[in-house]
């Protein structure tokens, strides 16, 4: 027996005017800034761990870290010699533009001193998709582990990412879980969109989606 | 480098007093209710799946699903014959006490006719720690995949809650985690919490947690 009840999406604020004008801030200074969203754990420190040592070689790296509550994800990635504002909500369960906008304020170095500029959402995968930070790209970070229906059971995220990070391709042998299946259901809410399946533990898979990154700032930059 | 920055958390709203009343219909109707709450993908239904059939021998049972989008959980737990009311949040990132009171209205079944009703909240770790539903126990389910350090990370959850089924277990060997860390996480935020390591995928350490739940409902029925 089943029976189902819809209930109203609530409209959002005014976040996409205080967007826009982060975004203006970042193309002044010649930053092209990416965030990265995801349910806890699903690995999105992990790939900034993975990443950040080789792109340091060729950019100055900024990151903006935002957690409900500590400072251990700045921690690790400050970790990597690189400038990180650590956002502490304190109970919010998603950045917004504002906030983003406070950090960029605050960074440890001029913002205009940086190339690229990661921004790390609470761990969520509902409420930061409906928030603009100002960022140029949106990536989502999703384990293998959560299951292959998460980007139906979550499409607002899904649908709002310019690419799909499938995360801990290293347990592929030991859970039931189906790729293709998760792949076709993020086309399903979002055709066309880049999925790349990788391992932030062993490495395997991360070149194909920096390529992918750095096409996007190529990009960015014509 | 790295600099912090606290951001306030806003108050909440009267959903207590909403509770409260649901609590009061649940307990006139002789109904014990769990709330289950944790990440997507975290194992909340797999759970649900695991205990319902043993469950259902003793009680009548009826479950609330909780879902931003699909009745894809609701369709699972209604094909084990129980009375279930799916919730299409439609964006929502949490249930709250007016949600559960509607669908206390729209169960397949009357209230009275139930004994014991599971209420699965949406997939986050963050939102539903703040809304009381009316619940006589919560419980977190967390995948231990998702790292040793959430309940540091996401301390409102951890405290609200009764207890905590660290599910997934048959990943331990695959799996870089140190689950008496996972513990000691658990208990810096909230000393004293019944913790269960279960796999809900092989049964394994799922008993002494139904044995927890049928204490609680024996000191609530004194």
């Amino acid at each position: 027996m089943l029976q189902t009840i819809r209930i109203r999406e609530k409209l959002l604020g005014k976040n996409d005017e205080l967007a826009a004008h982060n975004r203006e801030r970042l193309d002044t200074a010649g930053v092209f800034a990416v965030s990265l969203c995801g349910s806890p754990g699903s690995g999105k420190t992990t790939l900034l761990e993975r990443v950040i040592p080789a792109l340091r070689l060729k950019f100055r790296i900024g990151v903006i870290e935002g957690d409900v509550e500590t400072d251990r994800d700045g921690r690790r990635v400050a970790a990597l010699d690189v400038a990180v504002t650590q956002l502490v909500t304190g109970g919010a369960c998603h950045l917004d533009a504002k906030m983003v906008g406070l950090a960029l304020d605050n960074l440890p170095v001029p913002l205009h001193d940086l190339d690229l500029l990661f921004i790390e959402n609470v761990g969520n995968l509902v409420c930061p998709a409906a928030y603009a930070l100002g960022e140029n790209a949106r990536v989502v970070v999703l384990s293998l582990t959560e299951g292959e229906d998460k980007p139906l059971k979550y499409p607002a995220m899904f649908r709002k990412t310019d690419s799909l990070v499938i995360n801990k391709l290293d347990l592929v042998p030991y859970v039931p879980v189906d790729l293709q299946e998760m792949e076709a259901a993020a086309h399903v809410v979002h055709p066309g969109l880049p999925v790349f399946r990788v391992s932030c533990t062993t490495g395997e898979g991360i070149e194909p989606w920096i390529d992918w990154l750095m096409e996007r700032r190529a990009c960015w930059k014509k």
